[in-house]
C-alpha cells in the first residue's frame, strides 16, 4: 500500500480526566503511533480541563498540559475540543466557544446533548463543522452512527433498547437475589454509576438516550419529546421479584416509534422508557451486566440489533475516538440533517402511549390481593394471579391501556397497598388460578 | 432548524437492475423527495446497465436511461458509479474505469472486493476519492462501517460471524424436518440464493466476506489471507440431524482472529469458516432464517453485537444508499487506511488453526461405529458415544485438533464410511456410554 507521506499534527483540547476521559488519554498514547502511520494523524494533547491539578493520576501529562482554568482552557489554540465532563454547565459553554471558533466538537455527553444537541449542530453547521456525540449514547454500541449515517433515518419505524447500563447491571444482580444497596454499591465501586445513580435508576439517563436517537431518527426535537417515563424506583427488588414470580424478567426498555394516529394528521412520534418484564428467551432478557442493546426496525424481516458495553471507561474512550478521527480525517464530516422533516410529538402522542393496550403486572402486600382483584373487576378490568412470593400478592390485567389501570392504581394506592407495576411482555406467565394458601390464609385472616 | 439553499444534482451510473438494483432505484424514488429536502442533494439515474432492455421491470425509466452497451455505459458522464451485478467481470472493469475518473464507487460486490479490494481502495486514493462495499458484507447490517471507521481496527481480536444468509436459512429448513433441495428451492423462491447456491453452501460466499472484513480489521490483503475451509455440503441434513442428536445446533460460522504465535514474530492472523455445533441458547444458534449475526471482540466486557437481515434486495439496497449518500454529501470520503500495519497471513497461521484444540462430532454410518471409534483410540482419540439417529452413529471425540482427526478421518473414508464432521462448541451434549440398542445390532450383525 502506499506510504502516508505528511503528518498532519492535530491538537486537542480535552475537557475531563476522570473514568473516560483518562482512558481517552490512554487510548491516544497506545494508539497514537498506529494512528499516525496509517491516517498521518498526529494527536497532540495541547491543554486538560481539570478539577484539580495536584490529584494523583495513572497517565502523565507533558508540563502545562493540566489546568483548572476555565478560561484558560477555552482560550487554547486547538484544532478540536473534546468535553468528558458531564452534566450541563460547563459542557455547554465550551461547546459553543469550540463550535463558534469553527472546530470540531466531540462529547460523551448526552445530558447536553438532549438539551441543546440541536442548537449546537445547527451552530456547528453554520460554522462548516460537526458536532459528534457517539460516545453519548450506549457507550461503546456504534448506535449514533448507524441511525444518523447510516439508516439515515430514511426506513426507521421503531427504535427499542437497553440504553442504561447500571440499571441493567444493578436488575442483574438482583435476579441473583442481592439486594439494591449493594447492587448499587457494586455499581459504584465498577465506575459505571454515577454518584447520585437516582438518574440511572429513574430512567432520565435512559430517557436522555432515547430522546437523542428519536431526534435523530426522527427529527423530533430532543427538548420537546413527550416521552412517557417510569423507573425502577421505589421498588425494584419487589418488581424484580414479581417478574421471576411471573416467569419473566425485568428490564428497562426505552422504546420510540413513529406511528399514523389518524390518517388527516400523518405520523407521530412516541416514546416512553418504562420496566417491562420480558420473555426469559428474549434477547432484551438475556442482556445482563452493564450490556446494552438496540433493536432498530426498518420494516425488513429482521431488526437490525447491536449490542455491546454500555458503560465503562474504555469503551467509551474508544467512542470519543472514532469520533476524533471522524472529524479530523474526514475534509468535512457528515452532517446529514440540514432540515428535519420533523414529526411531530404532542400531547396526543404521548396520550396516544398510554391508550395502548398492554398486559400489567401489578403487586400489592399480600393481605390486599382479593381486594386489589375487585377493584380491578369494578373498573372491567380480568386480573388473574401471577405466581406469588411471601409479603407481595402478583396480579396479571388483561391487556387494557394505561389509562384504565390508571386510576384502580391510585386508589390503591391511597389505601396503603403500595402497587408496584410493570408492563407484561412475555407469553410464559406463571398464572394460578386460585390464592395460593399462604396468601388465601392472609386475605381470609 | 435551517432549510437548504441549493439542491446539488448528483448524476448516477447503475450497473445492474436485478433484486438489489431495483430495489435501489425504488427506494431512489420514494425516498427521494426527503433526501433532497434534508440533504440538499438530488440524486438523478443517468444510465442503468442492463442485460436486456426489453425485460418487463417492476421499475419504470425515462427514455435513454436504460442500455445493455458496457462501453456506452462505461462513457456516462455520472458523478458516482454503482455497481449489483455480482461476479468479477464487467464489475472489476466498472470499477476501475470510475475510479480512473476520479468518480467514488459503489458496490454490493464480494467477490469483486475479496478479489480486488486492496487495489481498487488504492487507485482510489490515488484519485482523491472512496470504493465504498457496505453492501458487499451482511446486506444490511452494517459491518464494514463499524470495523473500518468506528473501531478503525485499534482494538479488534476477533470477528465471529454468520455471514450467508442463504445457507443459515437453508440450516434453519433443515432443523425444521425439511429436505435439502426443497430448502435450497424455498431460498431461491425468496430471492437468496444464487442460480448456483453451491457458492453459499459450500462456504466459499462467507469466505470472500471474511475475507473483506479480516482485511478491514488486521490489514491482512483479501487474497493473501489463508483461510481454513468447509461447508456444510455435502452432508448438509446429517450434519444437522447429528447436531440436534448431540444437543446442539448447527451453524455455518466465519472467523478471524489476531494472535501471538510466538514472542518473536509478533502477532499473525487466522481465518476459518466452518460449520460448528453450538449450544441451542447461544446468540448464533438462536439465529435463523437469512439472518446474520457479527461479534466483533474488541478486549472489552462484552463484544459488539450486530445482526440483521443479510440478504433480500431491500435491505441491501438501504446499504448501496447509504453509501450513495456518503460518497457524495461528504467532501470527502472515510478512506482511514492509507497504510496497513499489516499483520502476516502465512501457512504457519492457517496451520496454527489446524492445530488448535476443539472436540468435534463425527457422524458414520451406523454400522461402522465401533470400527470408527476403535480407530480413534488407536490414533490415541477418546470418542464417545452421542445421541445417535438411525442410519448414523454420532461420536464426540476429546478436544483434540483438526490435524490430529484428520488421518482418522480419511482412513474411515478410504472404507466407505463417508464422516460427516462439525467442530463442537457446546456443553450440551447428549452422551450416551455404550452404543445404543440399534446401533449395537448393526454392529454385531
Amino acid at each position: 500500500m502506499s506510504e502516508v507521506n505528511h503528518t498532519k499534527t492535530v491538537r486537542v483540547a480535552l475537557a475531563g480526566c476522570g473514568v473516560v476521559g483518562s482512558e481517552l488519554v490512554r487510548a491516544l498514547h497506545v494508539q497514537g503511533p498506529r494512528i499516525e502511520m496509517e491516517l498521518g494523524v498526529r494527536f497532540q494533547l495541547e491543554r486538560v480541563l481539570v478539577r484539580r491539578i495536584e490529584r494523583p493520576r495513572t497517565v502523565a501529562f507533558a508540563p502545562g498540559v493540566l489546568t483548572a482554568d476555565l478560561d484558560a482552557f477555552l482560550a487554547t489554540e486547538a484544532d478540536v475540543f473534546v468535553e468528558a465532563i458531564g452534566g450541563l454547565e460547563p459542557a455547554q459553554r465550551i461547546a459553543r466557544a469550540a463550535l463558534s471558533k469553527g472546530r470540531p466538537f466531540v462529547t460523551a455527553n448526552k445530558v447536553l446533548i438532549a438539551a441543546e444537541g440541536e442548537d449546537l449542530c445547527s451552530l456547528a453547521r453554520a460554522r462548516g463543522v460537526d458536532a459528534h456525540f457517539e460516545a453519548a449514547v450506549a457507550g461503546g454500541v456504534p448506535v449514533v452512527r448507524v441511525v444518523r449515517e447510516y439508516l439515515c433515518r430514511g426506513p426507521i419505524r421503531r427504535i427499542r433498547g437497553i440504553l442504561n447500563g447500571t440499571c441493567n447491571f444493578v436488575l442483574t444482580l438482583l435476579e441473583r437475589g442481592e439486594r439494591l444497596e449493594d447492587a448499587i454499591a457494586e455499581a459504584q465501586r465498577r465506575g459505571f454509576a454515577e454518584a447520585d445513580p437516582a438518574r440511572d435508576l429513574d430512567g432520565r439517563d435512559a430517557a436522555d438516550k432515547l430522546a437523542i436517537l428519536a431526534w435523530l431518527a426522527f427529527g423530533v426535537s430532543p427538548r420537546s419529546l413527550a416521552l412517557r417515563r417510569r423507573g425502577i424506583l421505589p421498588d425494584a427488588e419487589r418488581l424484580s421479584r414479581g417478574a421471576s414470580a411471573a416467569g419473566g424478567r425485568l428490564r428497562l426498555i426505552a422504546e420510540c416509534e413513529a406511528f399514523a394516529e389518524c390518517e388527516a394528521d400523518g405520523e407521530v412520534v412516541s416514546a416512553s422508557v418504562e420496566p417491562i418484564v420480558l420473555a426469559s428467551e428474549s434477547p432484551f432478557a438475556r442482556t445482563v451486566g452493564e450490556e446494552n442493546r438496540i433493536a432498530i426496525d426498518a420494516g425488513w424481516p429482521w431488526p437490525i440489533e447491536l449490542a455491546g458495553p454500555g458503560a465503562g471507561g474504555v469503551p467509551t474512550a474508544a467512542a470519543l475516538l472514532a469520533d476524533l478521527i471522524q472529524a479530523t480525517t474526514s475534509r468535512a464530516a457528515f452532517a446529514p440533517h440540514v432540515a428535519f422533516a420533523a414529526l411531530p410529538t404532542a400531547d396526543h402522542a404521548s396520550n396516544h402511549v398510554d391508550l395502548r393496550v398492554h398486559a400489567w403486572l401489578i403487586g400489592v402486600r399480600a393481605g390486599l390481593v382479593r381486594e386489589a382483584r375487585s377493584r380491578f373487576a369494578d373498573a372491567g378490568i380480568a386480573a388473574a394471579l401471577a405466581g406469588a412470593t411471601i409479603g407481595d400478592g402478583w396480579l396479571i390485567t388483561a391487556p387494557v391501556s394505561w389509562s384504565c389501570i390508571a386510576p384502580v392504581l391510585r386508589s390503591l394506592e391511597a389505601d396503603g397497598a403500595r402497587p408496584a407495576v410493570a408492563r407484561l411482555e412475555t407469553e410464559e406467565l406463571r398464572v394460578v388460578e386460585e390464592p395460593l394458601p399462604l396468601i388465601a390464609v392472609a386475605v381470609g385472616g
